[in-house]
């Protein structure tokens, strides 16, 4: 077990695959390093699985520049963000699939 | 397992059910993407379970768009929310009920 | 298992007792929906337990709405709140004393 | 297990000892209650182990009043903090060391 | 098992070597005492890990001045941060590496 990092960037979707009988735990985002500041900008994070376009939440360049998850995937999906002007960083992990794992049959 | 993510639109109460046997973990609340700016506005996050109704947190949307939670529900409940201008977006996942496996009958 | 929410209202100190084997795990306290704004107040929570008088935590109505806790409590303890102006919403479930289990003789 | 709340008087350090065989979870830090505004303070909280200061946070009287923390302690500790108006209570819980219930030889 | 603290001195990038069959959890940063009020800082973490370099979070002097993370970490890595006026401290612990117990072959 061990977390993986992952840099989303501008414009640039980030598809997840977790794989068979896996799941994937989503720990947390975080904005990249501030170049310049440029007063206050929110980022909005979105994930689409199953066809559906969800927020997954909101960070502020001048005041939550990280939030925590306990979010846990068992099929692929796609990470975007609308920060124009850098970087999202995601942290997660993958394991075992736990309901698999009880019920192999 | 896996997290389930659900949009709640304004106005639009939802109902869950976690089924027999199941418990519905709720993770996190998010307001959603930020069309305009229109200053600070506060969202209040209502449940309502067997028959009483009460607050489970506060969002603002210009410092505090989402909220984590670790709360467990093993039967049907509301969710509602007094925002006008979006929708907020709720996370979590179904579990076995660990209770009702240790002792089930 | 399953979460239990309680409305602790203004001068209303509430006693929880958790029962005989059992622990109670309190999760989240919130202040309840602000029916004017009133500019910033400050919401200091008590907890009275053998006797002793310790500081749970302190919301603000503008900008700290609601708090997670991961507190245990074994015993009877009662809850207060020194807001004038409205309700503060605890959550938490009960369970099984781990530590009872272990060693029941 | 149950909770174990301590108050931190501003200048007397705070010796704990959790036990043979035993862990401390430190799991929040909170200041005490505002007798009056001042403004906002910082109050900075410290760990004296094994010889080392270390600094476990930072409180903000005005915007951060309390901080989650998932620490464990297997050995003697000191907290003290650096607020000259006031209290920080803390709270935790032992538990035995998983550690040493494994490989008890 | 017992949580680790260290300090990392403005400019010197700190290697942490888990060791074989451990994982290291990552559980906060923290910015240190501040010695004089300088306005806000921001102070932004990095991690290097397998030849990247990702953004593990930023920190704010003047208002976010800790933040929690739930990070494993199975190899060799190193941690900076780019703040010019003072130390960031680290906490963690050591586990053993769950995935190689399951599966020692």
């Amino acid at each position: 077990m061990c977390s993986l990092g992952v840099e989303v960037k501008s414009g640039q979707p980030l598809k997840v695959v977790p794989g068979d009988g896996m799941v994937l735990h989503l720990s947390q985002a975080c904005i990249g390093e501030l170049k310049k500041e440029k007063g206050n900008e929110s980022v909005c994070l979105f994930v689409n699985v199953d066809g559906k376009k969800l927020v997954l939440g909101t960070l502020f360049t001048d005041k939550l520049p990280q939030q925590q998850f306990d979010l846990v995937f068992d099929r692929d999906f796609e990470i975007t963000h609308n920060w124009k002007n850098g970087s999202v960083y995601f942290c997660g992990y993958k394991a075992n699939n736990p309901f698999e794992e009880e019920y192999p049959f």
